[in-house]
């Protein structure tokens, strides 16, 4: 018999790009499963998570439960060490850059507890030869600048056949020029600013190495001149697969297109950067699809077809493998790593067997 | 829709206590999900790993398999070390000491890898005023004195109600003296020698600081004059439940037996050591039996009723928390650490549907 | 790949005695299934379901739904028979006597069809010498008493261990005479009247033929002179385990009270009537717990501990073996009786495998 | 908790086309289960199932089991009668015509028996107009005359695109024409006799009758002139999709072909015939692929894509739907059927919690 039982005080460290439902997925599951939580959100995002909490706080009181369930902390990195190191979360739940990520991780390693590592990716689509075209860009589009790059599943990288690769750098980066720029709360905006000044400087340092490297861009690739942290949305071509800064996560909108010749290579190409989390192809190819989603195919934990990496069902599974920190969340059994596992085994006879079978008297 | 997929090579490091066993279910689930295996059996347990992989290249060779597919690496800890640090090994499965599994775990959580770890246990039993006494005396006895105490199930804390406390420890010392000791090798003995000179020293150290703790040896407690690591099997009494002897795991035949009031001392006291792996409570009341088995019980991997700690079924998840790593291994779904995880959402239809239904044009 | 389809139409014809649950957990798995129902309540609880449709239409309508996903058809027992026959209708749902459930169940199945019978059940409550004698007293009331003995659940008998019964009989009768009798709709009554007319007259047919077989009315026995269809609680002793009337269900608050010396024969005799739906224990012996629930105990659908017959998890499948149809509702994976299932298999390579490996050419 | 217990005594009634395989599968899930097995072959199979009994004597002897675990009852359908209406079989398995299947589900259905039912099949292969065509040559071949088109799962329908049926037509034809007919025991033979002369003459009855409504025979049509029950592997054109021929199941080596203009007629007449085991799909398109297993695909058990009609995964589950009788063997929970199910609840508690909540007292 297998008893699946709460694990206590479960940690959340947030990150500022999904302010909300970061908290919100881990949470629900955490509460589910019977353990109280104690959020840590992202430094930037205290307002979110302050209002967050209040709202958890008048549903608490409303069904008589104690607003202890949901706990709020705020602050620096220092308080993330603290949670790391501290034995009274046997679970932290991390989503974040690998950099911390890592340390995060082994600091709970070293006292053997458990984590939930959502870190980077390095995202790719590959498209094939016979991919519908006009699927391809309004897919990549999306998954390039939505959002302004600033997902943990936006596309880094486009590998293409390189029988379209022409018509689909040129299309692209003819739809880049139509995405409109604005401001965020305004509902006619597709494209909004950067978080942060650094991420400004982080993209403008990605764009001046990959022009050194020999890459361009194709479009973009300055700052916007408006007030707030603006970007062009920038697409570099003629850099190698397995250049250095295309190797790198830089959380901007940034893309590299690079062409293909055999699907083969394409697929290696995937999975030879650090990270796994998510990964697409546009095929219509049967054995091309079940080949990608299969052992020689995609090495990421989001394995997707004809839609693009950040299309994720909530009720599948989501994380990825390798520097992405192998956690995984929402759907299929990712509740099990919020609950500790007994094996029970119960004798209710008078006999007394012994492990394997063994007489000993 | 959820795809497993092989990992590619896995690593095993085994024990010396089970010199074959932990190879062999590791490998064989191993095995099944696809993948290769390397082995590293501990060092002084070579020839046993040289003869199994001599069987399993024969059994290769009848089937027409490639012999790759089970390699044996033998040597010194360098070798562990290599294995933990190696990418080559998405996985590493180890067993052995706590020591040891945080340094192999910590190291290959610095470069992201998958870990199995099966560490230590400090493992008690729990006999409540209602147990069946004789059933208690012949358990205890198995699992304190078997294989002379080099199981990590072996039992190494024994709590008992206060009433029945001198009746269990008179019952116990009796019962120990009538072990048959002897040859390993001969059917009719029932306890062998430790497996090196340095387990009989470390039994001597760990006795000779009981005893500077208030402790007194019940039963036992000196190495056995005859040629090999012969020790008595020992019981010490007289320590209190968090005496740092108590709570020190001593791969070796001594228990500590400690009496109690109330049975939820009991179970704190159980659950008060770094390790989690195997635990026991006998008694008849069905009430005391759900709330060990419950979230306030228990809280190692193995949560046994009225049979030892050291009896584990084959089929179930075998595998602790906290300092005992927290893998699983054998039944259950422990099969799923083997694979990695693809999480594949395929669209096939003309339409493109975007991450949270966002409109993106 | 495992695929699960919805059925289409599916047909719930529900029992009187649970006027809206019934529909209500039929119709919400069905819906979540992906499939649209027909309701046919029985012929005199038409108001409830009407109700309860117009209830349906707002929130379908609220929701832009056809409101034709759940369709309500009142009547008599030729709708239900009608259903039983249309092949539009590839499931029916069909609750209510095993005499009316055979019938539906061999209609449907000479058509193929799908059905979930859920009919009728001969209940009983077990009685150890070790039980709490405190709880069996308040738990047999409620099973016997609870809705004037007409839930499908309702004990209608209970085997007492010989040494403990004529305190039991005792105590149950002194507890029968403190039941408050009165009108349903008064939220202090804990008992109220029959269904119809004809309910009281099997109630006094049953009454007359269980002492003219030898039975001894020890509490109630008659028709309660006030407005409506009230009769007393009724325990009925002196008649031996499988007297005829002891092996009918008499949908009315009468309990056969017997005593046992074995518990085996308790077992035996529990298991020994046509129907198969709900059982109980109380004892406190571990050992009697798993018997009663293992291959040797109940053959019940329902095999409960300590508590009574009409105490079934909303989270567990409900239904019963036998007579009682053999379907299951509600919990684990009852869902699947209302999807149809299909068994695909993908070849996406260039490559043609036969079955059975066979070579064709 | 949901315990499953064995069922006791499982009937086995085999058809002549599996001699052993439908015992096999039927038999070693139920020995796994936990029951014992009583097998009546079909009445032509005896010797067959004579040797297979032997040799599990053999076995059971050699393992000191008892040899009662596996019955034998040679006879005729009243044996199979008999063992439908027998209340000490709470199952039985029964794979072999619709018309008997129909019988035997009634009869086991009045006494509220389990059966599992795996009767004919009316298999359609649909062939779009992208298909590969030599693909679909050889596995039409293979699924149509494979075992002398005495499977339960050979085809017995094709429907193919307007714009490739004739080349279909005539590849068959010319494929039809190399198939080397002859002894079943030469290792090389492809096709050998039909079973009985009883089948020689449905074969010849139902291709005057299909001559009769305007069908051509394109390949085949008469005996064969050799000592045996051959008959000539036989292509009929010509007939609508709604023929009562085409809609009849014949168990011969007949195979109607059928054009069509759009995918959504093809899937319609599929599914249009009473039964419903297995059907196949020749496309290279995603989309049609994905309908075809979806909601408003085939209705049949087993759903194939570029695999024919007989070619089922061992560990899925087999079965199909409608006329076929709607039990599912082999893989996925078929073995749930083989055993009944037990929801316990067990209160360990010292509280009594009612039904529903309710307070009664």
């Amino acid at each position: 018999m297998e008893n699946w039982n709460p694990l206590g005080i479960v940690g959340v460290i947030s990150a500022f790009n999904f302010p909300v439902a970061v908290f919100g997925w881990n949470n629900a599951i955490s509460l589910v499963c019977g353990n109280t939580t104690v959020w840590k959100p992202a430094s930037t995002t205290t307002l979110c998570a302050i209002a967050v909490t209040k709202i958890l706080e008048k549903v608490f009181k409303n069904n008589g439960l104690q607003t202890s369930l949901c706990s709020l902390v705020c602050g620096g990195s220092y308080i993330g060490k603290a949670m790391a190191n501290d034995k009274h979360l046997p679970l932290v739940s991390f989503t974040g850059s690998t950099q911390v990520g890592l340390e995060v991780g082994v600091t709970i390693q070293q006292r053997f507890g458990k984590h939930i590592l959502e870190l980077g990716g390095n995202n790719a689509i590959i498209v094939d030869e016979d991919a519908d075209i006009d699927m391809v860009i309004r897919a990549s589009l999306f998954a390039c600048v939505g959002t302004a790059g600033q997902r943990c599943t936006t596309t880094r990288r486009i590998f293409v056949h390189e029988n379209i690769y022409d018509k689909i750098v040129e299309r692209l980066a003819d739809a880049y020029g139509r995405v409109r720029i604005g401001d965020p709360l305004d509902s006619d905006t597709l494209y909004g600013p950067l978080h942060t000044e650094q991420a400004v400087q982080e993209y403008e340092q990605t764009i001046k190495s990959a022009m050194e490297s020999g890459g361009r861009c194709t479009y973009g690739g300055k700052r916007i001149n408006r007030p707030g942290f603006y970007v062009e949305p920038t697409i570099i071509t003629g850099l190698p697969h397995d250049s250095p800064m295309v190797h790198q996560e830089t959380f901007a909108p940034i893309v590299y297109i690079i062409p293909f010749k055999q699907l083969n290579d394409a697929i290696a190409w995937n999975n030879e950067v650090e990270q796994g989390l998510s990964s697409s192809i546009f095929t219509k190819n049967l054995g091309s699809i079940f080949k990608w989603t299969g052992p020689k195919g995609s090495d990421c934990g989001i394995v997707n077809v004809n839609i693009p990496t950040n299309g994720a069902e909530i009720g599948g599974a989501f994380g990825g493998e390798k520097a992405t920190g192998g956690g995984r969340e929402s759907g299929s059994d990712s509740w099990k790593q919020y609950m500790r596992r007994s094996t029970c085994t119960i004798n209710y006879s008078n006999e007394l067997p012994l492990a394997q079978g063994i007489k000993f008297e």
